[in-house]
């Protein structure tokens, strides 16, 4: 099983020991993305895995290449060109202090600025089982925008599942309206099979209407049916966050027939950020195995509750390692 | 508004990664102090501040006085003198196990050996509008105790607010009775505004007697009326903790017309100290904003809140990241 | 008061910040093993200790020899010679993440390759006054077994105390069969006076039946009444782990006359290893001091407590700070 | 005295102990760039010193801006925007291993965006003695260009003393002509009183002709007189470099009146960038101080040669350990 | 252009910052091992490179495959089996202190246990293009020895050129007599074609009598034509190391048609380790470019004069930087 | 052999790459002295080693004598009592840029606060073979002078071999005049044997005047004549440094019966403290050793140029490493 993922490459800047930028001059530096991530922790569950993405041209760039290899990501179609990566310093939180990150331009990058003919799409998506794409790249450029839209194009047309994640972040677009950005993501939906997303990619940029007075979750439920049939989407997957006396709560939720809700599990954050990447790709892994919506459902989650617990954004965590979690035989000592 | 502190700086070495000196080889260094942190934490705030100190005229000195303007410390009145500044080490702890600080001997220090005359305090106090002093300068030696009494004398001479923090540790005096003592706290006491401390420091201290049989709540307030009205202080603050289950807990109390008591939070501890100085911080901060008790009790126990989940002694805080917290949308990421 | 151990010194390798392997190129090493963990506690309680064992005789064998004299081993009966120290690799868990430790060869090492004669046993065990030897050995090569048995043999001439730790560990065993191996454990545990274990140790090494339908602490009351009589053996002591909604539990227990229960304590953990030969030194020294078995436990269960807030594998506590923790005056600062 | 200066502020990325940035995800970051390197180290020598410049309005500029203040260099004609700061890693090189510089974007840069409306332009020239512009501001984008002339003309009116550094990169000039770029110098040059540059600035950029078979130094003469001559300079000043037999040297020449050479130095480079910074820094302070030529050629060449085994760009060195290698009384250890 | 490589993979720990073991806590770790070195080298150059070896299937043989992976060094012949890793200690040494190299034991690794019949040898050498064999494997073990032999006599068979480097180290062979161990390197390069080695290889491991009285190059030369007249090699390439006053220098030798010798370069030592292995990448480099003679060992004496710059043993050099070096056009900043 | 040594420990706190202080967060400490340079050093060679000194006794102190246990030195006389360790900030130098040693108050230290009735002299000095003093005592309190003198009068009564190091700095010296210093050198000299030191030991402080006219070495010579003679001394040794184009050297002279100078070696300074006392260590073991005077200087010149290149204060050589380098085959790397 071969997955294909158009995204970003970014390096992430980490000052250590939970410190602020302010208290120190050292820095740990991480290759990250949405794209790495998912990849990478595919690849340990035991996919093949493709990332097409443009790179800079100089040791940035081949370092970042280098260590996508080192994350089992095939490098065959990253292209290396211009001088820019985008980048974010992360300080983390600790308690009830938030992680706080900070982006560098990223609109400059060699990525934002690679258009779709440099790649070789038709062949990147023709040997793939299937594709996944980051809404976040509808949100850049044109530049991305229009190879996003190509690489949907294309799935349809040898028919490879599609993969949509919403990401919809309304501070990265800038230019244009609302309008335009809901026409493009609208663009994609109609490709894709199974959509990654929230209640509030669904009513603030498709401007589905929630009904009044229900529960959070009875609004997500009606929002999602609208959102299915409207678009055709065949699975629409998420999470639910919460908050309760000091500790943080997890749990997924799936659309596919039925809609299905997972455990909620009890969280301990170390690093926040790529767990929801993680939970991405074990609902993937769970559908390339033909489990059920439950179990997929269960995996996706134990996934992320790892994840949270790991430093950095890739999410290095194995199938036994889940399954360990799931089987509920917690152990603080693994010799 | 224009916040002037004398106090001793000091320098911090602590351990990576929650380890024993005994277990590395390895330390950061921080520079620290009461009126260090308070200053650090009120520029953050919005105000001038300004620190009347001496530090050593050596490379150790010039870094000190370099970091209080990277601080945002205004460095016009720190005089360079001497070869020594005091020093302590922290290891720290980690949940049950507390942190442990050791001290380096600070007598010598080129703060401790500077007699009032080496400062221009008649300018300094005149040209800011609020005045603070550290207790401990009482306590220390018979050069610090002189200045400490002549800034406050000068800040009454020149109408200027001043906030005095006990600070009493009794280990620190080791050369003078306890009643010579407790006469140089009452000298400033007569001039103090705004008071931090608690209990113990008016019952040990200045010989205030509790009430019997009432709850320790009830206690406080009877010695605060008796200390207020016996010293004419405006106002009287301070904290109290508590810890419960595996939890520690943190409160805050004000005095100032009818006594009140903020919110009891939990707080998760990283860095235990210097969390006095960031609800210090929040007290002055809310008087010159002219906040009602409540909101400047809450605003002080929130920022004492953070203060325990960052790194160091100094309280890096800033208003919109209080005022965060305060408002309970509590979020584990900020993009 | 002096006590021998004969057991294997390791080198442990460590991750820093909760990374795990690879994602960092960077490691701090220790000094470790289940006879050093627990003569560098004892040294701190007061008492003298003494390690027999054979160390490489190159630059990472002078290291170790160097380092057990920081801890205040006394090195006269460490030898030298061989050139390979068994190491292992621990990548720190978080939450419910599992910390995982990975074994390089030991077979090979220096220590397992040491025959008896190759040691002073005599001498070493005459000139103490208690003796203990880690079960481990039995597991390891023939050289260690020969040199357990004759330890044992020779304290029992010398009519000194043998603790004995089962640390059973069935997947270290590849050559023998189970049957082999528990002669080997009968053949020791017919010289111990104090023996560490758990119910697994008796029941599947041991072959000992537990009585059905009882709750599993009644379980262990019963076999362990059968095993105390079986190998004749003084005192029998473990510890018992739970954990309930997120949280790690610690109670110990103790045979000796009648069979005692701990209270059982709450646990953060920061580095699960080595928290085992805390509560055996715990245990230890109570019985050195002739404390009742109450005060004896609570002693054991409460160094092991902060035996897991302390990084590395061994617990650098003192008798005043595990007192401190038992006398419940908890302070999370202490100056 | 007080020193004005336009300039870009950079982060600079090293990997540590001469890494390559493949071998480690560990990095050191610096607050850089040519005016802030000029103005930390003339802060050193006793003037006063203050940078214009934009940072972005994000905790990259705070840091940036407490960093400057750390310096010693006012931070009051500072301002944030934007969220974008210029960046380079540096690996360093060692023997005859070249340190390489690789930039990320900096035209998206808070700086490269401001324009000279943002600046208090007027009260920042009219309120120093002198002004100091980098040529890299004539590169890069129109709004820094306009800036930088303006500045320049601000100077002229106020009647301020202007340093010019031609710093002239092609490789940064990718969207105009050579013509339109010499234009813009020459803008400046008519209005600079002193120029820090080379014979190829002269002869590439501005196109004067070097006479043939000359030696190298007659050339640099004879092309600076027609320099200074056509463009009504007093002051031009640069240094030399030269490599033999496996050890690098350093001289300067400075055509004030004559045309004078300063001695030639070896130079151990531990870090190479920056001291290019430290001649210039070296000069102004030797004018400042009314030294003659001479004195003041040698001052600048032996600030330089510390400055190559100061790691990182700064160079932060006093007159007094200058003057200490300029005496030849070279000290190995100084206690 | 692909070569394979037959190697084991070790475990480099170094101390940072030219510390002795005893100094610090702290390590480096580095994938390395001749084939390791070579092929990442030869990676960098632009050839496909293929690793035939065996990991151990824990945690440390998956960061070792990631970390070839990240070096271009494909995967798809690297076997996961066993638990152990040959490992070793580098004290890095400086000025006229030795770089020491400690070693753990090697022999139970995962390589030295794995027998030929476990690799896919007949595919491995008929998909490439040429073999390379460390000569270190037929020291080792059974199963390595028998391992080379039989790649040797399949890269033979498939008409591939053989690469073969002696790397004798008679410290490594401790069960065998010196005639056994002779006769396995002959079985070896009766099939090899470029042999890499010294004097000492031909002479006190091959027998082969040195003429009295020659200069030292005079008896290489004699020795390296009966040497490859007796064996049928085509071309015996090595290094030639000298020291004088306080400098290291490197030469090159090739005995193809005539015996030629590199010019002699000064070397500035930052890490001593994998500088020979650079050497051999460079000459098989220019042999597969088909440079002339000359050319290719001064491309593989100045590679291996930059990999003695380069930290850690893996040489992290390009043709255009090895070319620049060449063209002595010494650049000490690269921007 | 056992040598005791009455001698301060300080702290050495160090920035790592050769940072300045104002430049990084980051300190490694290391446990140094004249004292205990020189016992780790005779360890390291066979001897049997001893320190009488005073440690504060809080975990800094603990720390100190858990380290000297890790150098070999016997613990047995150290005595626990105050709060206070002298420490010195060390910035290593780089090329001509000297190393720079910062000192903070050490006359507050435990070790200087300590008074001769506090060590049980007698019985430490009647234990040893040999017993050595470091100048620096005479020049500190009251306290350190009576007990220096006292160990010295005690060494005479049991006839104990006694080094002393003059290490006099008048800088130290800020309380008395310089007679009342020299009186109390005169009183230990007239009791030692062999003394270490230079010519302006003798000039400057016990005011032996050089003859006019004579090179350095003849005045060398000619005080030390006068010197031995006037105060009956057995043996005079030191160093003599010289600096020329870019390079250091050292020799060695000793006057025991002729004037004897050892050969001049080159040094690559890595770390310049602890060279003068790995020189020591190196003369007294050679006399120890009754080597004669030739090889004893031989030896510890070379020890001293190891030292250089180790860095800390501690040289931690051993005698092999030494008489491989005295050798003359200089090796790059040693397996």
């Amino acid at each position: 099983m071969k997955m294909l993922s158009y995204g970003e490459v970014n390096l992430r800047f980490t000052p250590p020991e939970y410190q602020l930028l302010e208290q120190t001059n050292q820095l740990t530096y991480q290759i990250t993305g949405t794209g790495v991530n998912l990849l990478a922790n595919l690849k340990n569950f035991g996919l093949e895995t493709t990332l097409l993405t443009t790179l800079p041209n100089n040791s940035i760039g081949k370092v970042a290449r280098a260590t996508l290899r080192k994350y089992g990501i095939n490098d065959q179609f990253i292209r290396l060109n211009g001088n820019h990566m985008g980048s974010y310093f992360v300080e983390m939180g600790y308690g009830l202090r938030p992680t706080v990150v900070t982006y560098q331009n990223r609109l400059a990058s060699a990525f934002c600025q690679a258009n779709p003919a440099s790649y070789p799409i038709e062949e990147a998506v023709a040997t793939s089982d299937f594709v996944h794409i980051c809404g976040i790249s509808l949100l850049l450029t044109e530049q991305t925008r229009e190879t996003a839209l190509k690489i949907a194009a294309t799935a349809k047309k040898y028919n490879k599942k599609l993969y949509f994640d919403f990401n919809y972040r309304p501070s990265l677009n800038t230019q244009h309206t609302k309008e335009f950005i809901k026409e493009q993501y609208e663009k994609i939906l109609y490709s894709a099979d199974t959509v990654f997303g929230g209640i509030r990619d669904l009513t603030e940029l498709l401007d589905i209407k929630a009904p009044e007075l229900a529960s959070e979750l009875e609004q997500l439920k009606a929002v999602t049916e609208i959102f299915k049939e409207e678009y055709h989407i065949d699975t629409f997957v998420g999470t639910m966050r919460s908050f309760e006396e000091g500790k943080h709560y997890l749990a997924g939720f799936m659309a596919r027939g039925e809609f299905q809700v997972s455990s909620r599990q009890s969280v301990a954050i170390l690093d926040r950020i790529g767990a929801g990447d993680a939970y991405a790709a074990g609902i993937i892994f769970g559908q390339t195995e033909n489990w059920g919506e439950e179990k997929t459902l269960e995996f996706a989650v134990h996934n992320a509750v790892l994840a949270h617990a790991i430093p950095g954004d890739v999410p290095h965590t194995t199938v036994s390692e889940v399954e360990a979690l799931m089987s509920n035989k917690q152990q603080s000592l693994i010799r």
